[in-house]
């Protein structure tokens, strides 16, 4: 949910559409208040009381209001539980119609219909994403095995990649910096060590650093936001 | 305003945005209505009756009761007076306080501010884009002098580019297919080889066709995209 994942969804939901012309495309609004987000990773870890599903209700709330059938949060930590649930209950209390897709979900099961015979799966993500198995009881319940980075991998590679002050993705998204690129090819490498058939993308900054390099390696990765994008696609399709 | 247009721009809006934090980005809201908006370039050349600036003023309209302070449209075509003049005086007629900024305009300034030595300006886009100089009359005002491409390099390069059915970069945008790319180059060289300086890509397809390229060549390239996002952050800091 930095501010260009949520763009980043979009463009994927346009790239997946077959369309003939400009005219053929899904309605799309983008909400990007990144002022008005709390830090959900600070929250999951206990470093503030505020819960971001408050905001992200609002924002869905209003989006309900606009006639808007089917929403997504293009960040992976705020599907942790103590947000999602929380979420989840204020909009079946406000009664609205608007269905809210669950990107874990919708990865395991874009995992399942891609790859079905794969049974390894390798997870990246920030700390919240670890700390709350947020993909792996996904994953575990599609019978699939959950392979995690160790811990010098995570704290040296992955978070790094993301939030380092210096390249991190969090500041420079575009383009991504060639040393946050690296951090994420290293941890990806040591997935495959792990023996890891595929690797979840599990923030939404990291398929940012593969954007820009379509090489063979990209086969092995799985990026949450193309997977809904699909789903977001076959839910307008078939209603 | 293809539909990658509008996620685009906003996109470049938060790589233009200097931030430490994912809070520290602006509020972006991006409304992509595609099967509402009439195709620009049809209307401009008289082949339906139906001007675009109806649903956009009805869009902005809905933008400025979300409190929005300042919009921008991601389509060149659009700013044609036929189409621009009419959405102005529908916000004026309206009252609203949203503020809509002129992508030709913030170009040229653009242009002038980052390349204040340069005189001749070459100029890409689409048919409606030549036949109302939506970027002559600007420029020249600016005091630049405009390099067109030749009618069969319009016909064959530029147009193809964009609208073909079989590559143009409307149907495959993400990614842009590789004759695509060709076609835009072709353009470009033979502006190049017409003395222009810099070349305005004046459709906010071509550059999605340079995004995959770091290239010695993209100095010459200037992106109403990158101008605008730069516009809209100044607007949204000095207020």
């Amino acid at each position: 949910m930095g501010p260009q994942a949520g763009f980043d969804l979009a463009s994927k939901i346009t790239a997946a559409t077959s369309a003939k012309t400009d005219q053929d495309h899904h309605s799309v609004i983008v909400f990007s208040f990144p002022a008005d987000m709390p830090d959900r990773t600070a929250f999951l870890l206990g470093r503030t009381g505020i819960n971001p599903a408050d905001a992200l209700a609002k924002q869905l709330i209003t989006l309900a209001d606009m006639n808007v059938d089917v929403a997504a949060i293009a960040c992976n930590t705020a599907h942790a539980p103590p947000i999602f649930k929380q979420l989840k209950s204020a909009i079946e209390n406000n009664g609205m119609r608007l269905q809210l897709l669950n990107l874990i979900e919708e990865t395991v099961d874009y995992i399942r219909r891609i790859h079905p015979s794969i049974k390894r799966v390798g997870i990246l993500g920030t700390r919240g994403t670890y700390q709350f198995r947020l993909y792996d009881i996904a994953l575990e319940r599609a019978g699939l095995n959950v392979i995690l980075p160790d811990e010098t991998v995570r704290n040296e590679s992955v978070f790094r990649a993301v939030y380092d002050t210096g390249f991190g993705i969090k500041k420079y998204s575009n383009p991504v910096t060639e040393k946050a690129r690296e951090h994420v090819e290293k941890a990806i490498v040591h997935l495959i060590e792990k023996k890891a058939e595929v690797v979840i993308l599990g923030c939404t900054e990291l398929p940012l650093a593969f954007a820009l390099v379509p090489s063979k390696q990209q086969t092995l990765l799985i990026d949450p936001a193309v997977a809904m994008a699909q789903a977001l696609i076959r839910f307008a399709e078939t209603r």
